[in-house]
């Protein structure tokens, strides 16, 4: 095994606070979009995602993937979202990959009064605290990231 | 209540993939804890913050104050761990926020044989795909965040 190369005292710190960043910011939007709205952000996940469907739904297979969820993670949020009337399922009941996931009526309408006060919050938790450099920054960062780690080349 | 002022499509864009990068930021490096040391990124975590204590322990309510947990998230983790010999709890059993949590020499073992394929980790799918510039960014920015969070002033 190659000889570990430990952290530089800057990556260190670019690390630490980057997770603590991640942490403090997941529980500021969560808390906010729970006051707000009474939405969890897998709530809003979920229904943000069926609205960037044409028509408004999405085979919960592919659902899952956009999340970078488990199908069984889904099936479990979005029982508990269809026994809120937020969305409904329908399709093969015996294959619960197959089935498709729709928003309703409701549920369009609880996404429409919540997006207003979520980029509200958004906004001041994070973009609005940074200089136009620093989201195109972030952007950049994120994106090799991803890129990374979407190639499976992990 | 004030007139939205919704993302930019270069916001949007920043916001989206900085989700996408935790998200899948968060999957691999819990993944090679878990293959490389058999630990959570939440053992990790208590073991590397009680490590940086001069005599290897925290009181409950400072170590989940460092951690950000509540202490009731904190109590079932140091159960857990408790049972697996990683840290050892002693103090007041009346009052558990004032209980202290050490380290194990056990604990201190799996630690330091768990640091060099976590630091691998952690490089290999972020640290070393940035460039000196970009982890400066990153610091710069996550710094930022984590003092208006800090503050209070949300």
């Amino acid at each position: 095994m190659p000889k570990t190369r430990w952290l530089s005292a800057e990556e260190e710190r670019a690390w630490r606070r980057y997770r603590r960043m991640r942490t403090l910011l997941d529980l500021a939007i969560s808390r906010d979009l729970r006051q707000d709205s009474r939405l969890s952000e897998a709530d809003y996940d979920v229904l943000s995602t069926l609205s960037e469907s044409p028509n408004d739904s999405w085979r919960a297979r592919d659902l899952a993937a956009r999340l970078l969820w488990s199908t069984s993670r889904l099936a479990h949020q979005v029982g508990r979202m269809e026994q809120r009337n937020l969305v409904a399922r329908s399709g093969t009941d015996t294959d619960a990959r197959g089935a498709v996931v729709a928003l309703s009526r409701h549920g369009r309408d609880v996404l429409e009064t919540a997006a207003a006060p979520h980029v509200d919050s958004v906004r001041r938790n994070l973009i609005d605290l940074l200089t136009p450099a620093e989201v195109k920054a972030l952007d950049r960062i994120a994106g090799k990231v991803v890129d990374h780690l979407q190639t499976g080349d992990v």
